[in-house]
C-alpha cells in the first residue's frame, strides 16, 4: 500500500491502463488530507486477492473503497459481496467500450448490495463522494469540503465577472 | 418531520407519487434502527424549500440525503449544490419516461458535485447504502449490516438446497 | 452585464468552457439587433446566484432566457424554476458526455415546468428561437426574421443552380 | 377552428389519435384564458394544407404554433419551414414507436429552423410554454402564470406537510 | 439538371456538404448506365421547391428518388409526401449527430407514406437499390446488375484464395 | 403459393407467428390488385429453400420480395444474397426483442447488398413500398396509388373539419 | 445436485426467480439425454461458494457452465475468473432492467476471460449450445442435433406448405 | 487452408478488412498450439460458399467456427444454419457502424439457432473461447489454459506490487 499513514480509503482499478484516470481520486484525498492505500485488482484474474482485499477492508480500517472498472466492469460490484463498507463505483470508458457497458455493470447492481455510481470517467467525484463520506463524521474533513465548495463558487463568480465585464468577443480573444 | 428521534438519514422525493417506491429505503432504515425524516421537495416547484432544507441539513444532524426522482430527475443534484453531505440519488421510472432519463440527469453529475446513483428504483438499495455509510463509523449499525448480509446469504443457500434436493420440476410445481 | 441597453435576451452557461458554443446564440441576436446579457452561472456551484438571476428576471426586462449545459444539464431545468419566463435550453456535448445525458436531463422536465429544448449544441438555433419568440410581437424582428428565412432560401438554390449546372464532378473539383 | 375569439396559439396534430394527449395544452390556455384553435394537419397526407397554414400563420394573428407528432415526427419541423413564428414540437409515443424517434425527429432540427421541444407527451407542458411566451408580453398572462407557479408550490408545501405529520405509513393506508 | 438524357433516377440532399457521401449513389448510377439528375432541395430552407420537384417528378420520367438527409431528416418523408414515386431514404451523419437521428427519422414513417430506408451513410447502397428497383423491369440493367453480383463474389474468393495461400502473416505484411 | 395468377410480389417470413402483422402487405396488394405469393421460409432453419426461392424469384415473374424478420432479423438480407430484385425488409418486434435487433440487423446491410428497409412492424408500408415500385413502370397501378394517396388526404381532412366544427370536448365525448 | 447421473452441465442462476425461464435449458439437455445439474448461487451473496463451485467443475467433471443472471449481471463472469471452462452467459430480463443492462453485464467481458453469451432470455439456446460444444466431440450427441436441426426444418416446411395451399386468410381463422 | 495439420479451428470473416482484429484469434490459438484454419467467406457476396463451408465442416474435423462481422452482421448466424458445431460470433465495429448494429445482429438470434457472441472486437477472447472448448475434452489443452490464466495472475500481481511500492505518482512518471 503506498501511504505510511493507516488509511481511510481503498481505491481500487482492474488494471494499470486505469490508473491515469483513477489517481484524480487519489489527488483529491490528498487536498482533502485523508491518507488512502491504491492498488489494482482484478475481479476475473485475481478473483481470490479481490476476496481477501474486501474482506479484510473494515479490520484494515478502511472506511470507503473506491473502485474503477471498464466494460463488463465487475470489479466494484465484487467488491461489495464482500464487505458492508460502502463502495464507490467509477464506470471508465475504453477504446473497446459500448456506449453504457461499464455504467449499467455498475449501477444496475440487484437488492442487496448497492453501488454507490458517480459519473463516467468521474474519478475525482468518486474522491469528494468519499471525503463526503468520511466528513459526515469528521468535522475537520467537512471543514475542508466546505471551503472547497467555497471555491468552485468563487472561481465561477470571477469567470462571470470577467465574461460581463469584457464580453464574449473579447473573452474568446474575437 | 415524522421521527421523534433526531434523525441521522433524510429521505426527500419529488412528489407523493414516488413515496411507495421510497418508502422501502425508509423500510430497511427501520430494520437497522437508523433514525430518519421523509418529506416531499420540489427542485422545480419549490425551490428555496430545497435550498433551506439542503443548508441547514448538517447542521440538524443529517450524515445522509437520499433522494429519489423521475424524468429529468434534478432533486439529488441540486440538493448536492446545497451541502457537503453526501446524497444518494435514486432514478426512477414513470409512465412517461423515456429510457434512461432520470439515471443519466442524476448519474452524469459535473465535477465538483458528485452523486451516490443507485440503480433504477432501488429505493432499499439506497436505504442500505446510507446504513453502509453510518456503519462505516458505527459498530452498532456495522454489526447489524453484517447480520443482514449474512442472512442474504442463508436464503440463497436454503433455496439452493430445496432446488438441489427437489429438482426444478418439482420446485417450479410441474 | 456585457450590453448597455436594457437587455431582452439572457444567455446564461454553467462554464466558460461552453462560451465558444454557446456565442453562437449571441451572435445571431446581434444580427437581429436584439439587446442581450451574457453571463456564467451554476446550478450547482452557484445555486445562490442562480435563484437571484431567476427570480429578478422579468422584472430586469428579459424577454427569454437561454441556457446552456452538459452532462446532467440541469441549469434550464433550474432557471424554469424561479421565473415564468420562457426558458430554452441548449444540451451541450462535452468530452466525457454519454449519448442522450445533456438531452435528457433539459427536455425530459416534469410537468408544469417546461423548458423549450433545441438540438444538440445548438445555440444559433436558440438564438433563431429567441428571435422568434421576439418576433412574434415584434414587426421589426419579424421582418429580420422573415429577410433571414429567405436569404437561407436563397443560399439553398444558389448551390442548386450550381450543382446542376456544373455537375457534381466538377462541383466536388474531381 | 373552433373559438369564435382571435386566437392566439394554433394546435395541430397529425391525427385525431393525438388528440386526448393534445388536448392537455388546449386545458391549460383555457386555464389561462388564452385563445387558440386546434385542427389535424398532416405533414405527409395534406402537405398543401401545411403549406397553407403555415404561410397564413402570422397575419391570420397566431404568436405560437404547437405541434404534436408521433414515429417520424415531421410535423413540427414542417409547419418551422413555412413560418417564423415559434412552434413548439410535442414528441408522442404510439403502439409502434421506437425509443427516441419522435424525439429526435423533432429536437435535432437543422441551423436556422428550430423547434422548442418539449418532453414526450408532454403537451400540457407545451400549452405552459406557449403561455410563457405570451406572458413575456402580456402582463395579465404573466400574472396568471405567477398564480399557477404559486399554486404548483402551495400542493407540494401541502403534500409535505402531510406526509410528514402523518409518516409514509400511514400516509400510503399501511 | 445534370444529364443530357431524360432522367430515370432523382437524387436529392439537403445540403452540398451531402454532397461528398451522396455521389457514390451517382457513382453507381453511371456504372449502370442508368440516367439520372442531381440537386439539392431543403425540406426546412426550400419547401416549395421541394412541393414542385415532388409533384412534377413523375411527370418528369423519374422512376425513383434517392434523398439524402442527417439530424432530423425530413426530406425523404417530405418527398414522399408529394409523389407515388418509391422514395430510397439515405440516413446521412454529421459532426453533430447524436446516434440513431437521422435513422429513425427516416425509417419511422407512419403508415401510407414509406421511405425505402438504407443503412447510415450508404449512398452507394441507395443507387444500388435504385437500379435494382429498374432493374425488376429492365433486362439490360438486370443483366449489368448480375454481373455486378458475380464481381462482388469474384473479389471474394480472390481474397479468400490469397489469405488461405499466404497465411494472415504475410498477407498482413507482418 | 396461394394465388392463380402469376405473382409480382413475393411475402416471406421466418415464421407464422410474423403472419398476423405480414398479412397487412397483402391486404394492401389486393387493394391494389397486385398479385402476390405468401409462404414461410427460414433464414437458419430452412437455408436451403432460402437460396431456391431467391435464385428462382427473377425467373418465376417476380418483381419485389418483401421479407418481415424479427430479433437478428438475417431473412431480408439473405434473401438480397440470392438475387438482385429489390428487398423490402419489415423488423418486427416480439417478445424477447432487443431495442432495434431486427431493425439494426435489416438495416445496415454491408455495401453491396440494399435492403429496403420500413419501420418497426410497417408491414403495410412495405406493401404501399412494393406497389410503388410496380407502379413506377405500371400507370395502371399508379393510378391506384394516387387515388389511395388521394383518400389518405380526404379522410385527413374529413377529421380536421369534424374537429374544428366540434371542438375537441365533443370529439373526444367529454 | 439434481441427477444421479455425473453431470456433464453445470446451470446456476442467481436466484431462484430465474429459475422459469433457466429451466428450458435444462429440459434441452434431457432432450439430448446430456447429465446436468442445477443449482443457484449468487455472485454478490455468496460468492465464497462461486469460488468453490468455480474452482472445481473441472474436476467434477463438467464440461459447460451455464450461468442466468439479470440486472448487473455478474454470475457469468465471476464464474469464467474460476475456471477454464466455457462459460454460457443468459442475460435475463427483469422488471426493474434497463434495456441492455444484463447483456452488456455479460458480453463486454475484458480480454482473457471471455463468456459465450447468447440473447437475452434464451436459456433454450444456451442449452443447445452446450450441447452442440459436447456434440463436436460426441457423436452419439452430434446425432441427436442433427435430428433436432431436421425436425425444426420440416416444422417451417409444414407451416409453409399449410400457409401456401390454405392462404393467408383461411390460416389466420379471418 | 493456411495450416498442413488438419485444422479443429475454422476461423471466417466477411472481408479482408476484418482481418488485423480477427488474427487476435489465430494467434492465440498458435500459442495453445491448437491447429486451425482461416478464410474469407461473405455471407452476402458468396452464399454458396457459405453453405458449401459449413455443410462440410463437421466432417473436415472441425470442432469450433469463430466468425467476426460487422454491420448487419450475418455470417455467424448463417454460418449456424449449416452445422451443429458451436459457433463463436464476434461483433466488429466498422467506419459506418452503428452503436450495437453488430453485436445485436449476432446476439439475438431465434431459438434453435444460437451463436456464442463475445465482446466487441474481442477476437481474442473468441480465441481463447474456442480453445476452452477444446480444452474441456483435451487435457493438454486444458492445462495450456490453466498456465496462461496463472500468467494472468501473476502480471496482475506484478503491477500491484510495483504500483503499491512506488506510488501512483512515480508509475505515472509525473
Amino acid at each position: 500500500m503506498n501511504k505510511s499513514e493507516k488509511p481511510l480509503v481503498g481505491i481500487i482499478m482492474g488494471s494499470d491502463s486505469d490508473l491515469l484516470v483513477m489517481s484524480e481520486a487519489a489527488k483529491f484525498l490528498e487536498e482533502m488530507e485523508i491518507s488512502y492505500e491504491m492498488t489494482v485488482i482484478s475481479a476475473h484474474r485475481t478473483p481470490e486477492r479481490m476476496m481477501k482485499y474486501g474482506t479484510t477492508a473494515r479490520a484494515r480500517g478502511l472506511k470507503v473503497i473506491i473502485s474503477g472498472a471498464g466494460l463488463a466492469a465487475h470489479l466494484p460490484g465484487v467488491a461489495a459481496a464482500y464487505t458492508t463498507l460502502p463502495i464507490i463505483g467509477v464506470p471508465l470508458k475504453s477504446s473497446t467500450s459500448v456506449e453504457w457497458d461499464s455504467i449499467l455493470s455498475i449501477l444496475q447492481m440487484p437488492s442487496g448490495v448497492p453501488v454507490a455510481t458517480v459519473a463516467l470517467n468521474a474519478a475525482k467525484n468518486a474522491g469528494i463522494l468519499a471525503a463526503q463520506i468520511i466528513g459526515a463524521f469528521d468535522s475537520g474533513v467537512a471543514g475542508k469540503l466546505a471551503k472547497f465548495k467555497e471555491e468552485l463558487k468563487v472561481k465561477v463568480q470571477a469567470v462571470a465577472e470577467k465574461l460581463e465585464k469584457e464580453g464574449w468577443k473579447k473573452y474568446l480573444g474575437k
